[in-house]
């Protein structure tokens, strides 16, 4: 009943190689690696250069190829690996997660006119069984809202500038140095990368489906050490939380910096582990905590997904058809606005302030606010403000202040 | 695709009624609850009288009904009900443990003999789909470990012994006013109900059937003040832990008190909430964490398995076929033994004693022991021991104070 799987691979950098020896030890007989396209010739590997291809179409018009693996980091390449793959009636497992939620929409509309499957367990906290489980054991949970610590470069940054205030620049470059970070970190410290795996979490957790530009995403880049200093003489930890919470038929979902208190799943997870924790109906609060990222976790998830297409798995997307939920335009919440400039800090409306500290280069403000008011431009051009976000106040779609007043009317 | 699931329901107690109302609200339209068999007629039920029925023989010989869910607490009756069910052709979804533990071989057998699928997710950590994900998600994966906090109830008194410093008796009588313990907690508090669900979790993660005879458990009934504040000067917490570990091609299981720093995932598992954490080879550490009991959290689970009957759902055993590991008879490791009566503690053999106290009406001895030497009669017998390992601590198969003087004579 198991179904042969020939596979191509596409990438064979950390989790390509993971794989490749994963899938080896695993005892998994009914999967093979046939064919491996790479794009650099001149790269040294750990596998003999006769081993490789690098014409893409070696694997996507091989008729006996009936899976393609996606595991190269360009998402442009990837895009027209995955729709050609779909178009040659190939499953595809991919780890991609900004193809994805950059062609949400047209990935899943293609692979069903095609009837194939499209699997991506490792896209979105890499060895946590995330998806999979919202897919096939919280299918039937009306489930409240998402929180995940998902990207484990900015949690291994995190981590560090609690444990040995430092500044972030200096933490940065550790990580690059020892390989947690990236050259160019953009994707990871702005919090795009974890926008991307939280639109992933959002479509199987609501049946949503969002576009990138619809998500705001704020990082980490401008957090100072007095920030730090705070969090820490209040007994918060400072993590960057992928957030979406079901509020009536709205979706608030944001990435953001969160002060969280060690009530708070988030506050245990450290250095490059990430953590997911789901709000349901009848199953209360589940928290999942794994590595999310490095060769063998990653692959994985990877593995998995083969597994699964031995039986023929799809996800179903049940939510998807149901979802009646709307992406919020606007919330309120409690939030720490920092500044080295504390003129600046007056560009952001508070609707109330409860607390409020100024000295000569160092100035705060907290209390709630608009999040429509904060977007990636804000945080792109002001590099003086650090905005983080409370995870454990309240969050309303209306102005609660007035909200009081006018209950106080009445 | 999708059977019609016809369903008889066996117990409307917490998790029973829980389920009615979980797949009320549910959407899943495929399945429907036909009739609900009970034991007491006297009893007061939140549906009429008229929904009951009192004799088994109602559902089981309904050619109708071909899934069967069983939430009784009487493991002798579950045992009559769930082997008739199978020879009747039905499916069943059961959250006994006992019963499970206690029938395994003879419940694999006879479910394969009539073709039917037997699911219990819910009769491990109840809301936590650990067996799903080890079925599922780990299929492939060599599963190196797995420990867990699987009893609520346990749980709930070692998080209030911690925070308030009270006697064992006094929280015990606390926690079965809340209803957070028995009239009767043998099963709980003597590691019963914690060593059925380790057994299960044995099967799944190395595919070993094990009886309930062959793994140790000992519990807190034990458990002095003093121990406690031990505990606490040193930095750890105590947890009721299910461990099994394999060594070669040994598996170490028990369940046994625990000391646990704030690096192990089972110190940040407080009160009723359970934990699981699963060590592989190539997806590393992986932690789950939910209710581990209440009516919603479990019903939660039980409706996990019914959805999956929709598609033909059965646990696939694979590991069961594969496994070359036996329980292994003796291991060593470091213990923390106190005794109320200092004279007692010598019937325990330390190999090592790394640290000794002695008063008049309290001694302990921390150092390696065998665990060979530590059963039940042991426990049951000698109320003034208390027992504990330590988390962070080696488990060797072999004696290692004498593998180290060998290694000093050669």
């Amino acid at each position: 009943m198991r179904n042969k799987l020939k596979i191509g691979l596409f990438g064979f950098g950390c989790v390509g190689s993971g794989l490749y020896e994963v899938l080896n030890q695993s005892g998994l007989f009914n999967a093979h690696i046939e064919k491996i396209v790479v794009k650099d010739p001149a790269k040294d590997r750990s596998l003999p250069k006769n081993q490789f291809y690098y014409d893409p179409d070696v694997i996507l018009e091989d008729l006996e190829i009936n899976v393609v693996v996606e595991l190269i980091d360009d998402a442009e390449a990837a895009y027209e690996i995955v729709t050609k793959a779909f178009k040659k009636g190939k499953h595809v497992v991919s780890a991609n997660k900004k193809l994805i939620a950059e062609h949400l929409i047209e990935l899943l509309t293609l692979k069903d006119e095609y009837g194939v499957s499209f699997l991506y367990e490792a896209s979105s906290c890499a060895s946590i069984p995330v998806i999979r489980n919202l897919e096939e054991y919280y299918n039937n949970d009306s489930l409240t809202g998402i929180e995940g610590i998902c990207n484990g470069t900015t949690n291994y940054i995190l981590t560090r500038l609690n444990n040995e205030l430092r500044s972030f620049e200096e933490i940065l470059k550790d990580a690059q140095d020892v390989g947690f970070a990236e050259t160019d970190p953009t994707l990871d410290i702005d919090g795009f990368d974890s926008k991307f795996k939280l639109q992933i979490l959002i479509l199987h957790t609501f049946g949503l489906i969002t576009t990138p530009q619809e998500v705001l995403n704020i990082g980490i880049r401008h957090i100072k050490e007095k920030d730090i200093l705070f969090a820490k003489e209040k007994g918060y930890r400072i993590r960057l939380v992928s957030f979406a919470r079901r509020i009536e038929e709205k979706i608030v979902a944001y990435v953001a910096p969160q002060f969280v208190r060690d009530s708070s799943f988030a506050y245990d997870i450290n250095f490059e582990f990430n953590g997911v924790s789901i709000e349901a109906l009848f199953s209360d609060k589940q928290v999942f905590i794994g590595k999310g990222a490095g060769s063998f976790p990653t692959a994985s998830a990877v593995l998995s997904d083969i597994s699964a297409l031995q039986f023929d798995y799809k996800y179903e997307y049940k939510k998807l058809d149901e979802c009646k939920a709307t992406l919020a335009n606007e919330a309120f919440l409690r939030a720490f606005v920092s500044s080295s400039d504390p003129e600046s800090l007056k560009q952001i409306e508070f609707l109330e302030v409860d607390e409020e500290f100024v000295s000569q280069d160092y100035a705060y403000k907290v209390g709630t606010i608009s999040l429509s008011q904060i977007n990636h431009d804000l945080y792109r051009t002001h590099p003086e403000l650090f905005i983080s976000f409370f995870a454990d106040s309240e969050i309303c779609l209306h102005d609660p202040t007035k909200e009081n007043k006018k209950a106080v009317n009445v």
